[in-house]
């Protein structure tokens, strides 16, 4: 296997030989084998141990066994203990997914600070295929069935095309020890139970069994590369940036195949789940809303407009009377005293101050608001206002309102209340100016 | 389940209604359920049942039981026999695949000699299921996996969504006999293992494992439709029509990514195997080939080309003396008497009759070939001829040669030699034309 690895090295992963890199050992067969692989290559690494302290002593002995590792291949180690169960319990996360989250986070921390180039892992084919077998039984479409990015995050697998076998089998050869997992035996958990049970049914099948499924997920793999290739092909045809998120456009999407196929893969990271309503918003009527737990799609004429869900409440922010500047949280106003109204530009306005009535008040629309649009004749449903300005829902959501009382001074950026405005001349003149 | 197939046939295959239908019958549950279930659906069906003479007495057995069916469901029934046995052996197919091709086969002849609009198949989805695994098992990339269409070749699939366990509960709830196939309760097919060992170890793990599955599969059959119509894209930009073939345009491969995988999916209905040498191909030496049983892919300067392998022996064809005619396999040649020599065509000559040797002859090059070029002066290899006029592989292995005893009169289409040309004025002149 040494000169296999050698191999796999030059032919998959010729720029580990001049890097510097970080070998996350847990003290298992896998990890302690990649270690003295890694030695007999040559290769310039350290060791990063975590000690998640699970399983007590036999936590503390893994330690010790990885101190020892670390000395016998002279190579520098780092350890840290972790609160799994506390951390477990903060992010309500099961204890495996704590520990998952730790370590990645705590080697990428090691790999900055020290400036390591990679972080190397233990996971071999066996470890693939449980995977596979993993999300199957979770309903994974081909990006979970088709394997880890063996390059992504700066985090290299070198033994994925190793079986568990060989490398056990190396580990005897060489008179290697390393430290069993208690729960490695038992068929407690979910990928023991595969390992133990299933892939030995498949192996009796076809004894290859193996190095099948490999080739098999490195077409997925491939096919998955294409389906992503293809939506980077699409993408800025459907997909364009709005003020406050992405629009999609309708009737591109209906033009392609596989409408339902391409919205599905384009939406797929914001967490939707009902994909049946998201697919019928198409045809929906205007307004029409599918929410996810982060996001909002919204139909909106000719486009499906994807919003962040606003978790800011709508809140009533105050502005003192003689304050020369606000600073909130939708942009900064400021406040000034004219002579005469110089230009007029859509962030700004010029008020009578005799007609303010202090404090005044940020706030989003509410049901019912009315002004007397500056330039038109009469008073105007805010709601009509957007309407006839072809607002989408995003857009409304997003005006802010200067308010006097109950009154609308400005719909801040679109156009000012006529009840505020100057009338006479040579009189006190206050400039309004918004910016973001 | 009743009410589920209806609605299943309203959502999935509306115009099942109004169609005439042939309906698969082994005698086994799922096949007379499904009969049953399409009678209570009121569809305008009939039976079709294959005594494939592989179980004497029982295979016999089966089919009274089909004719009683038929008669109970007062719906037409055709049967057929097969000798399997034979039909395996001088195909070169196992029992099954051959059970296969003959049931297949006879079901298109009946549906088009009869004008039924649809064939109905009894599948289901643990049959799918069990599919999967196998496939899996032979290495099979995203098309193995992502399960059978269900509306190609006029088959139709209606239980696809239906498991082995709500067809069995049906037939029992409504006292539905059938035929057991004595070789399903054995492990003694693949198939058997899975449905008996490995299926049970899934379903333990996750009991909505069947319902998991098909929605992991409806999306790994999305993901190959998207890689279809994204190749549908590249298609045109990358493909050419060529005389023998097609060519590949090796600088557009070359610019976009992933360009093996495309390759592999350009040319996966082809027969290669060596798909290393596939991809290397298109850096190797002009004139470097790769073959796959059926067909050969050429490096030629700036493309691959592709070309059915020829099996038209290299023969040599014989023209006597006198005729007006020779239809052969490469074209038509017709001589005839003329005057003079008025317009000069690429698919004619002007030859001098006191010089041809008869039976003049048509052959492909051979090693060696020499020609007096007409228009140039001296003699010149064939080879060095071709080379000069850049013709590619195919294009030479395409070229015909008209000679007289060993020499060469036209290489056809492309130039005479000049041995045979007309020197005297007045002389007798023959025009040879030839025509594809």
């Amino acid at each position: 296997m040494e000169k296999a690895f050698k191999n796999e090295i030059k032919l998959q992963f010729p720029y580990l030989c001049n890097a510097k890199l970080l070998l996350a050992v847990s003290g298992g067969v896998d990890s302690v084998v990649l270690a003295h692989l890694c030695k007999t290559a040559k290769l310039d690494f350290a060791l990063a141990h975590c000690n998640f302290n699970l399983r007590d002593e036999e936590s503390d002995a893994d330690e010790d066994f990885v101190t020892d590792l670390a000395k016998k291949l002279k190579v520098k180690l780092f350890v840290e203990n972790f609160d799994t169960e506390q951390y477990a319990k903060d992010n309500g996360l099961s204890i495996q997914m704590a520990a998952r989250d730790l370590r990645y986070e705590w080697f990428e921390e090691l790999r900055l600070k020290h400036q390591f180039d990679y972080t190397l892992t233990a996971h071999h084919a066996n470890d693939s295929l449980e995977t596979f077998f993993i999300n199957l039984l979770r309903g994974a479409g081909l990006e979970g069935l088709s394997g880890i990015n063996s390059d992504s995050n700066k985090i290299i697998r070198p033994l994925l095309n190793f079986s568990r076998k060989e490398i056990a089998a190396f580990a005897e050869e060489n008179n290697i020890s390393w430290r069993e997992d208690s729960t490695n035996a038992s068929t407690k958990y979910l990928r023991n139970k595969i390992r133990h049970e299933l892939v030995p049914i498949l192996e009796d099948l076809n004894p290859q069994f193996l190095e099948t499924f490999l080739k098999t997920q490195s077409h997925l793999k491939e096919n998955e590369e294409l389906v992503e290739d293809y939506m980077s092909l699409l993408y800025p045809k459907i997909i364009g940036k709005t003020k406050y998120g992405y629009s999609l456009d309708i009737n591109y999407l209906k033009k392609v195949p596989n409408t339902s196929a391409i919205l599905y893969q384009l939406l797929k990271s914001f967490g939707f789940t009902e994909w049946n309503d998201v697919y019928n918003l198409m045809d929906a009527q205007p307004g029409k809303m599918v929410f996810s737990a982060s996001h909002r799609l919204i139909k909106d004429r000719e486009h499906l407009l994807l919003t962040e869900i606003d978790r800011t409440e709508n809140k009533t922010y105050k502005i003192a009377k003689d304050e020369d500047f606000a600073m909130l949280p939708m942009g900064t106003f400021s406040f000034s005293e004219v002579k005469e109204i110089k230009e007029k530009t859509p962030n700004c306005i010029y008020v009578d101050p005799q007609k303010l009535d202090y404090p005044l008040t940020v706030r989003k629309r509410q049901e019912g608001d009315l002004f007397y649009p500056f330039g038109m004749k009469g008073k105007k449903k805010l709601s009509d206002f957007f309407k006839d300005k072809k607002l989408s829902l995003p857009e409304k959501e997003n005006s802010w309102l200067l308010c006097s009382g109950d009154k609308i001074v400005w719909v801040i950026n679109q156009r000012a209340d006529r009840r505020f405005s100057i009338t006479s001349p040579g009189q006190k003149i206050i400039k309004i100016t918004f910016s973001l």
